[in-house]
């Protein structure tokens, strides 16, 4: 018996990464894939949050070789955005910026109003709350796409129909387990659309997915429904990370609905100190003489994780960090409120970049234009397509 | 155990139409609810073709109040279409020439590809050349659309989306049996759409749902959704239909799948002679002299049975006929012939009336326009969404 349980919709108990790869069948990344990446390579990488991953290899190469490639990473909008949600987009947009990806971000309502008990007119609230929050990263409106399943569906619903009769009801419950709804059970059909899209518009490439390591079933059917060949797309490659650990400590991930709370994109600086001071997981001793005779344990502090696995940029700070917090010399409150700040100027540099005016203007750049829906629609009623 | 199924994937064995009502749980019509159907009453209706239903009468009142109301009868894109499949909409023609009924004719090219082993451009192949049969039968464009589920997918989908969380999978399964793909698990949904997309763009009011009894659980499935209040609909209403008896006679439906042919709507008369008198099971005798001595049975006569359903329009006619098959006076080749040259007359001015020209040109008046998938569209983007 497992101690965790990961699955797209429950992450729980303490997660052992390296079990959960022999588990879902996935490799964990070698030192010389993450040297294919773009130097100066990306922390998240250089700090294994992605450790594994399936067929990077060929994305690598192809973007070494200045071909086109895609990243395809997507947000469930039901409800606001916090730390958690937001450093794959970060992620992406170092790959577009670096070898010129298109960036795809679907935006799942549907399966959002199938899972949880909200409805679309809510999801359709934080859909555009969260779209702000996504452009805020400044990705490429020439080079990415926002998909929004319902709002999209002239494109989503005739490639998941497609792909849907690849699919069984049985093959579905055994990744997932028996959907509450047939929304949920035809929803991965949907999904493996999002990862295909890419390839549907631009052409056969190389996609890579970077997404958490719960999100690696739906990556899986998507590659056994690109497999069997009835499009002419590749497989997408899929990049895995760990979850962003939650402020209450434990291994699970970060969630607006645990215990502790998440740090929201929206919380101001005041409000960042106070929940990681009151809320962060200490790996420090019960009291300050004790601490520094003996050191605290960075490994297991939820503030020295925060830093390290993505709100600290430069490597040498986070090893003096981390001697200092072993040594004694740094303090748990002190490492908080340093890490509380690193967040605190991301979060500002964030949500100054969050795009302002009215939601039709701001995503309009970032849809998918008439020219590529035409690539991937059904052509039922075109000229090409009478031949009477 | 009953001799004969009746799903809406298969039909076999002699069905009893009775017994069928009580399985279905749905009411004879009776004379009086005949009366309230426009006059004079079609004969389909009067031959009780039409033999029952579901809430016919909230339709046939708010009809006799002038009040909207509309008809939805599909069409699965999967062949050709023969005689038994056009009659519905012929039916709902008379209804919107008698009541001004909006005509909603959706054409399920997703269920086709979830259900047979056809590719999507052959399916769409087979919806093109059904849609001009299908508006040969002289729709009023202001009145009537044409919703094809891939190429209309900006407002199926959503709508199927949302109602598909009110379906479980169990419940699919109790009434359809397992399905062999997520699509056709899903389609349910997408069915129920189609029942209640009058209603979400012309407002709430009485549909009435003209189909053979076998698509009946797709009414009741749509009706216990329906039911769940969510949107602002009132149940579909049904009007069943016995099968169109196939050539070969045995009680089933007419199909192009049978050892014996179906009549094509694009069959000259030469070819409707040949087949009715090739292969219409005949009530009449061995040889001319039994024949003449002990007259045939009209009751299982295949020729008369079709005159009866729907090609011959003189009630009289139709009792003279059967009145001299039985005295022996009318031979059985003498009631093909007339049968043949009735339905071939029938199927000239089908023909005369099927449009030609670029499909697109002639779909366009009868698809949904810009403002009536406004209605339906989510609007996720849209101004009046935007409360930031």
């Amino acid at each position: 018996m497992d101690d965790f349980t990961v699955t797209p919709y429950t992450v729980e108990g303490d997660v052992d990464y390296d079990r959960l790869l022999d588990q879902f069948g996935a490799d964990r990344l070698t030192d010389e894939q993450l040297q294919n990446f773009p130097h100066p390579t990306h922390r998240l990488l250089r700090r294994r949050v992605f450790y594994a991953g399936r067929d990077v290899d060929r994305f690598t190469a192809a973007a070494a070789r200045g071909e086109t490639v895609s990243v395809v990473t997507g947000r469930g909008p039901s409800g606001p955005m916090h730390l958690g949600h937001v450093y794959p987009f970060y992620f992406a947009k170092y790959l577009q910026d670096e070898l010129g990806a298109y960036v795809y971000i679907p935006l799942s309502d549907d399966e959002k109003y199938f899972s949880k008990d909200l409805t679309f007119d809510e999801i359709h609230e934080y859909t555009r709350q969260n779209v702000r929050d996504i452009l805020a990263v400044g990705f490429d409106p020439e080079r990415t796409r926002l998909v929004v399943d319902t709002a999209d569906a002239d494109v989503v619903y005739p490639v998941a129909a497609e792909l849907a009769k690849e699919l069984t009801p049985a093959a579905v419950e055994a990744t997932y387990g028996t959907p509450p709804n047939v929304g949920l059970g035809f929803y991965p059909a949907v999904q493996a659309t999002h990862l295909l899209l890419p390839q549907l518009v631009h052409g056969r490439h190389p996609t890579l997915v970077p997404i958490a390591v719960d999100q690696d079933p739906h990556v899986r059917v998507c590659r056994d429904i690109a497999a069997k060949q009835r499009h002419d797309v590749e497989k997408p490659a899929a990049l895995l990370s760990r979850f962003l650990p939650r402020l209450g400590g434990g291994g699970g991930k970060m969630s607006t609905s645990d215990d502790a709370p998440g740090i929201l994109l929206s919380d101001d600086r005041e409000t960042v100190r106070e929940k990681v001071q009151r809320h962060a997981y200490s790996g420090g001793r019960d009291d300050v003489d004790a601490h520094r005779e003996h050191g605290g344990d960075p490994t297991v502090d939820v503030a020295y994780q925060l830093l390290a696995y993505f709100f600290e940029e430069s490597d040498e700070t986070l090893d003096r960090l981390a001697a200092d917090y072993r040594s004694g010399e740094l303090l748990s409150g002190e490492l908080k409120a340093y890490a509380a700040d690193r967040i605190a100027d991301f979060l500002e540099g964030h949500q100054r970049r969050r795009p302002e005016g009215p939601i039709a203007d701001v995503v309009e750049p970032y849809r998918l234009t008439e020219a590529e829906r035409a690539r991937v629609r059904p052509d039922v009623f075109g000229g090409e397509s009478d031949r009477e």
